[in-house]
Order: C-alpha cells, then structure tokens, then sequence
C-alpha cells in the first residue's frame, strides 16, 4: 500500500460500509448537527409502530419475547438492522455492516425454533452489537486503521481476513444471539473520545456536538439511540464504561479472566500488566446479567486459556440480594448494603451536575435503608501514575507502526503517542519494577478495603464503592482531557459498573464560581463547564463474586 | 559490604545456622559422603523411640493425633526439630533454624487445647518447613545470597528485617502449623539442584553423591529424610516437583492464582509472563491435600489480590472420587477414569528406570480398570524454548544485582545468567511477543486436550496427563541438564503433582545399549545411566478443578 493514498482507501472503506446500508433505509438530506443537535428522536420518523416496539424493548424482554415466540428473530433483527442504519448516518458509529447475514442467521434460528419447540440459548433472537476488535466470518477488522483495511490485523495473506472469528463470537452464536455489525473505535483504542480516519468522529446522539465516548464510543452511540439492545465493548481504561456513561447505558467492566478475550484483535496486544477486558453494554442491568451468565454457562474456560473456572455464583448473587430486600423491609433480618462513597479522586474536582448525581444516588440509597459511608483510600494519583506507565511500555511503538502500514495520521486526541520516543520503550527490568508496583498497591487498596469493617454496621467491610466515572459529562471533541477517576479501576483490577443516575440540567447545574482548584489541570477542566451533557456514575464492585 | 570478604561473612553465616542447633543434638563425628552415602537409616540411632514414632507419621496422621489429644504439639516439634537438626549436619539442607520459637509456639498450641478443648486449626500441631524464600519473623531471609545477610531482600535499614512476616506464614500460623525451621535453595532459585556460598550443596539423602534436586532441594532433603512432615516450596521450572521427585515425595504445583505468593522473596521478581507459584510437599497425598484445602478455608483472596476467589471444590472431588470407586467396581456406574500418557517429549529420552515406572505405573491404572491413551500434544519443543525466554527477559541483571552485593562467585548451575549480556534485555516489544506466543501456546494444547474426547470411552476428554518428571533419577552433583519435561507444565499453568513410582534397581535397569539418540544433549543423558537414583513420575492435572 502506498503511503501517499491512505486518503482513497479510506474513503473507499468509509464508502462500502454505507454502501451496506439498503437504498430504502438511506436519510435523504439528513440535519446538521447544529439544525439537529438531538437525535434520539428524530430517528424514530423513519421507523414503523413494530419497529419502534422491537427497539423500545432492553435485550432481556427481547429474549423473552423471542422465547415465548410472540416475536421472530426476524422481525427483531430487521428492526434493529433499520435503526442502527438510521444511527450510523446521524453518528458515524458503524465500522461494518452485515445486515444480509444477521437477517438469515435470524431466519435459521426461526426455524430452529419451530423444529425444536425451544430456543437455541439464552440469548435466541437477541441482536448483539460488536466493537470493531470482534472477529466476525465474513467482515473485516480495522480498529479504525486505514492501514488495517484488507488485512488481518495488518497482515496480508494470513488466510484468516474474513474467516477468522473470536472466541466469543463462536460462544455468541451458540447461545442464540444475532451479529449485525461492529461498531466504531478510536484508532490505538486508547481514547475517551471515537475518532479515525475511516469512518471520521462517532457522535453522541443525545447531542451531536459532544462526544459518544471511547474506545467503545460505536457501542455508546449506537445503544444510546437504540440502534442494539446490548452490545460489547473493551476496557482497559474506561472503554466500556466511558462510553455507557455518556450514553445513559449500563457498562459491566469485568475483573480479568472472566469473560473470554481469545481471538480478539488489540492494540498493543501482548501488554500483561494491566490487560484489556472485554465486557457488555445495555440499556438495563438485567441484560448485562443475562449474557454475562449466558457466557459462564457456557465454560468459557474450555475455550480460553487465560479465563479462570469460575462459574456465575447464586449464591453470591442471593447473599446480595437478600441484603437488599431486607432494607426495603421486605424481610425480617434486618440486611442492608454499606457503600464507600468516594466524591473526588483529590485530583481533579466533579463538575456541579456530577456532584448533584452523587447526591442523588446517596439519597435513594439511604431511603431504601441502606448505608453510605465515606471512602478515604490510598492514593489515587500515585494507583493512576503506575497504570498510566503500562499503557506506554512500548512508547508507542505497536501503534506507530499501525499508522505507518497507511501514512495515515494520528489522531490529536493519541498524540501522546506520536510525542512518544523510542528510547522510552521500557526494559525487562523496567517492566518488573512497575509489576511490583502495581502488586503493592493492589495490596494497600485490598488492606484498605477489609479495614472498613471497623466503619461499618453490618459485620462486613463495604460491599462496594461509588464514585464519578469521570469529572465531567460528555465532552466537546478534543477534550476528553482526564482518565483517572476510571483508570484505577484498571490497575486495581476490580469489577465495576456504570449506573445511569441522572441527566444534566442547565437551570441547576451553574458552574461553581467559588471552586478552589487543586492545580492548572483541574481549573482548565472545571473552566470547561458549559455544555452539560448526560453523566453517569460508576458503581463499583471489590471483588470477582456472582457477576 | 566490602565484597573481598564474602568468604568470612557466608563462613559466619554457615557457622551461626550450626550454632542453633542445640549442643545435644550435634553428631559428634558425621560420617563422609563415602563411608555412609545412604543416611535414612543411620540418622535414626540418634533418635528416642517416641522421636522415631512421631516422625514416621505423615502430616495428616499428626493433625489427626494432635486433634485428637493423643500428642501435643511440643512432643511432635520436639520431635521433629531434633531430626531436622541431625538432617542439617548430614545434607546441609537449612538455612534458618528457629527451634525455640517453634516450641514455644508449640507451647502456645497446647495451651490453646486445654483451655479450649479443640484444636486452632485444621493444622494444629503439625511442623511445617519453609524454603527460603518466605519471610518468617525473627529470622532472616537470604535465599542462598550472601550479599542478602543482614538486609531485607538485599536492602538495609528498610525496618521490615526480621518483622515482615509473607501473607502465607500468616495463614499457617491461623490454622495451627507450627514453623521451625527455613530449606536450602540454589542462589537464584533458577536450578534442578541446590547449591549456594552459605550452606554448600544440599545432598540427597538416600545416597549422599547425588542432588536433593531444586530449587526447593533444602525441603526435598528435609522431607525426604523425615526431618519435617510438611513442607512448602516454589515452582517457576519444577522447583516443587524436581526435589520431590528424587526424594520420593508428593509434591504438588498448583495453577497460578490459587494459593497465596504474596510478601515472598523471589528472584527476578515482577517477571510476570510465567510465575512462580508456591506449593507443598509432603510423604502422602492426603497430606497435601490437607494443607491445600487449609490454605483455601482461609479465604486467602481476602489478603493476596492475586488470588482468585475459588474455594475448594468438593464437586469436582467427588466426581474424580466417584468414578475412582467405580473403576474399583465398588458401585454400578461404570465410570473410570483415562489418562493421557506421555512416554518421552521428542527432545531428550527417558532412561531405563524412567520407563520401567512408567509401565508400572500404566499397569496399575489398567489393573484398576482405568484407560491409558496415548498423548500426541503439540511440540514441547516449541513449547520450552518459548517458556525458557521468560526465565531470561531482564539477561541476568537482577541476580548480578544480587551477587554484586557482596562479590561471590555464581556457582556452575546457574552461569547462564553469568553469560548473558546486557544488550541481551528483552524490551518492551520483545516481551509483548513473548506472551503472545505463550498465550498461542496455551489455546493450541487446550485444544488438543479437548480433541482427546474423540479417542476415549468416558464421554470426556483425557482427565489427566501422565508424563516423566525429569529423564533421568536424581542426578549427579552438576549433571542436572534438562528441564523440558517439567518447564512445559509453567507455561501452561497447569496443576502437576509428583507422584512416588518406584526406585532404582540396578538389577534391571542397565543401560538401554541400543538407544537411538536424537541429539547430542539427548546421547549426553543417556550416556550418564550410571548412578540410578529414586526417581518418580509426574502426575498431571490439566486445569484448576478441585484442587
């Protein structure tokens, strides 16, 4: 490939994945993001009552449906093919489209059903959306790499470009689900923000002049205007749950080793000390259960070396639950949760509505008898300074050699790599000495963790901890500008979830005049208070237990 | 440390662990290696009647009689530290020696069963050695090093001396092990024998010319001379499973994750692509058993991060369990179980006596209505060059490092660090690679264990694998010189336990005169089948279940 027309090629790539969209399903003229800022609703001119329906419905009910046969998988795969090929021409979120395929893998499972009287699994007739890291029979990988473009993985005549697919793919299909499509990814992965030189900057549907989010912003974007019911993205610095925050999604960030990573492309692959997870994405918390479980059900640990035997525990999950029903009165033995709440990270403060959601959580969390409490821990800039060094082991060296492959640029929003220099790749010794590091502060945090049975009134120490997923709402392009408060989650390798609490409200959440800034970057961050936009929280778990 | 005076202080070392051996128990004139090769039975004249009852029972034996108040603690730590003292004066197989805690604490233990009628833990009583690379109070730890005396892991003034205790010493100290004494260890931890500038060479007991093996060789010796019970070593290459091997002992290496490594010394510490794990050795499999599930009841997850959260499973116990009695014919179901046997991995032959207990051990199997198939992996070739890169990532510096702090030789054993150059160090680059070929690696024979479902009768793949610890039985002092039948087993993190086959009978083991050898390495073994030696076979568990 020649350096010099990376340009063509991607615009002959960002062609054929329209190009996949039906003539019938295609927007005329479609808004400006200024005449349309908002699309959520726009988008539901061009669908049918049954189609509004289908895509008003979370994957749970889906599977219901499907399951009880009041729905095909059909119907629920054309409806959301429909709506996801509305959403990538309002948000550039698709990097492939195989309607063709999903709609007779759909028609397969229909008849599957009336042969068997049952469904094929868990997830029979549920359309799942990928990020574009899945590989997927019939469809190409780019990671959003022009360079990648007929390749496999960036390389040529490997005899595994379009025949290949990831563990997960193969456990996905057995399990009764429906791929359509695989969403977008800002090229090296590394980025709050979705942005490439294929398909361009993916836009949050809530309001287009801001951010869907990244790396897994296609999944964001694409699940926040309905385009999937549930879909799959990876974290190994808030990817997941970045997106599903400004999206209003649920985001599950499993710990390492539960859900299976095999056969999936990377960047930077090979990176062992703090490693990608792969984790869903969806409208509520009841389907981001149903397909973890289906995916324990399914032994993952047969196929995927690296993923430990560690099955869905009902007995973890009933523990939980009875603690909850307890403090809604519902039984007599008095249970109840106690959160650690952390309210800012010492680094960089909350934003006014963030602050507001965090009260609001506290509250409906006391109202329903349980406890909060504060959550004081080691410290975060010094869990955050050693995570950062693994994420430039290489100093850069993976993703300037992808770039290369085109010619194509870098991206603003990853330039820390392009500034990067060769002579900083880290050593052996090096390495070592950051895995010590990050063993000893997963220690520190797990000795601080057990110490707050001493704060506690229910014999334990906090069940789990709340904070911000991050300082702020969704962003304006180009200034997703601080990870920390979803990269210690990383390091520590703990599971967490975003919990959609509130939207931002312009006639309450002013900017704070009175703020007292730590440094330079928390006054740039909390200068930047004009365009709320929808935010989240991120609730989180300690340890690996049903989920 | 002035490093011309390394002689003096490993000499005042050496000398300081002889002085804690009490004057009563010293042997006045211990015999050469030439006059008395074999000492099993010649350390038991210095022992009372009671002494040599106590130490012929397994550890299990002793939890049940201390349990039962048949024993006290004191009596059997008595007991034990005088045999482990005698032991020393014959193999050199201790480094730190701590007989007046142990029977204070055993003191304690007692106390603890009058007062409360029952025992402190499923261990109550039961002498517990440690290798040198766990942190015990009171005591130092200097991993063969002897720039490491007088310092915490080679630093001074870090206040954690003779303090810090490592997370698993703790544990055992809850569930009533009495500890006394700490093993030999090659310096680096990086050989199948045991040899270092402090204590010497650590000699097998059962013919005193040959290798305890490595690098736990200290607990080998110790165990296998009936100087402890119990015993805890590491394994990064077969450092559990060699010494039990040539001393005839059960020795079990756990996956990665399962039992506590937190707080211990190590060598090359934070290389993170194939670790070290820890893992006991004893004279029975019940009582490995015993120790494994008491690490297991005390949640060790709760204080190692690295640790994942599975109890022991009694499921997976049971089903191995049952279909053993069914084998048996002791119930109707008709389960068995099917082995995989690997006779000689392609690269070096096993001697004669190596295939004589194979066969013995096949005909036992089949005798108790087992299957035995045949076990055509992937190449172990590829398999042990990959691994034996991570043993190598960082060329040496960290133990030059450590033999610069005082200026002592590196012994023979381990001069593979002293060749390697620093250009050597593998970069950041170079080990992303490294563990993307291990995790290629690991699916590959994943794969092909699950493929074995199609040559057995049992409906399942293969349920274990059995394979040579080593070609060769306990080897000569520096004739240790391939790893590959127990280094494939770390890169795939199973489980392996070492099971006592048989010993070396002169009588029918001779030379196999006709071998067809495919190397030079391979003519160099076999052409050492001269001094035959207990040696043992592998057992091997593919994945984490029970145990």
């Amino acid at each position: 490939m020649a350096t010099s027309n990376w340009q063509a090629i991607a615009k002959q790539k960002r062609d054929a994945i329209f190009a996949a969209i039906p003539q019938e399903w295609r927007i005329s003229n479609p808004p400006s993001v200024e005449e349309q800022p908002d699309v959520t609703q726009y988008i539901e001119q061009f669908l049918s009552k049954k189609e509004l329906d289908i895509t008003a419905c979370s994957a749970d009910q889906i599977a219901q449906k499907c399951g009880s046969g009041k729905w095909t998988a059909e119907a629920v795969t054309r409806a959301f093919c429909h709506r996801a090929a509305l959403a990538h021409q309002l948000l550039n979120c698709l990097h492939e489209i195989f309607f063709d395929a999903a709609i007779q893998d759909a028609k397969n499972l229909d008849a599957y059903y009336q042969v068997h009287k049952r469904t094929k699994g868990p997830l029979h007739g549920v359309p799942v959306s990928l990020k574009d890291q899945f590989h997927v029979k019939g469809v190409e990988t780019t990671m959003g790499y022009v360079g990648w473009i007929g390749t496999f993985e960036g390389q040529k005549g490997t005899g595994k470009e379009k025949v290949f697919e990831s563990e997960m793919v193969t456990i996905l299909r057995n399990a009764g689900a429906v791929l359509f499509c695989k969403t977008s990814v800002p090229h090296t992965l590394m980025s709050g923000e979705t942005v490439n030189n294929i398909i361009g900057y993916t836009l949050n549907p809530k309001n287009r002049r801001l951010t869907a989010g990244g790396s897994s912003g296609g999944e964001g974007a694409l699940i926040g205007i309905r385009g999937s019911p549930l879909g799959l993205g990876s974290d190994i610095g808030g990817s997941i749950r970045i997106p599903a925050a400004f999206n209003g999604l649920y985001g599950l960030r499993p710990s390492t080793g539960r859900l299976p990573y095999h056969g999936m492309a990377n960047t930077m692959d090979g990176q062992n000390s703090i490693l990608s997870v792969v984790g869903p994405m969806a409208t509520n918390a009841a389907s981001l259960r149903l397909i973890t479980q289906a995916f324990l059900d399914a032994k993952p640990w047969d196929f995927d070396p690296l993923v430990h035997e560690l099955p869905w525990s009902f007995q973890a999950e009933n523990s939980i639950n009875e603690n909850i029903h307890d403090a809604r009165g519902m039984s007599k033995r008095g249970g109840k949760l106690c959160f650690g709440l952390l309210k800012a990270d010492g680094i960089v403060g909350p934003m006014p509505p963030i602050i507001r959601a965090i009260n609001t959580l506290v509250s409906a969390l006391e109202a329903a008898g349980h406890d909060v409490i504060p959550w004081t821990p080691p410290s975060h800039r010094t869990i955050n300074n050693t995570g950062f060094k693994a994420w430039i082991f290489d100093a850069g060296r993976d993703v300037k050699s992808a770039f290369a492959l085109s010619g194509e640029p870098m991206a603003k929003q990853v330039a820390l790599y392009a500034n990067l220099k060769e002579e900083q790749e880290f050593s052996a010794t090096d390495i070592a000495a950051t895995n010590r590091e990050i063993r000893a502060l997963k220690k520190e945090y797990l000795s601080y963790w057990n110490s707050t049975v001493e704060n506690t009134t229910t014999g334990r120490a906090v069940d789990a901890v709340i904070c911000p997923l991050a300082p702020f709402p969704a962003a304006r392009e180009g200034r997703y500008k601080y990870y920390g408060y979803s990269t210690w989650v990383n390091l520590l390798d703990y599971t967490a979830i975003t919990v959609p609490v509130t939207t931002v409200d312009k006639s309450v959440d002013g900017k704070n005049e009175g703020y007292g800034a730590v440094d330079e970057t928390d006054r740039e961050i909390q200068d930047d208070c004009k365009c709320w936009f929808p935010f989240r929280v991120v609730l989180l778990r300690g340890k690996v237990v049903g989920n």
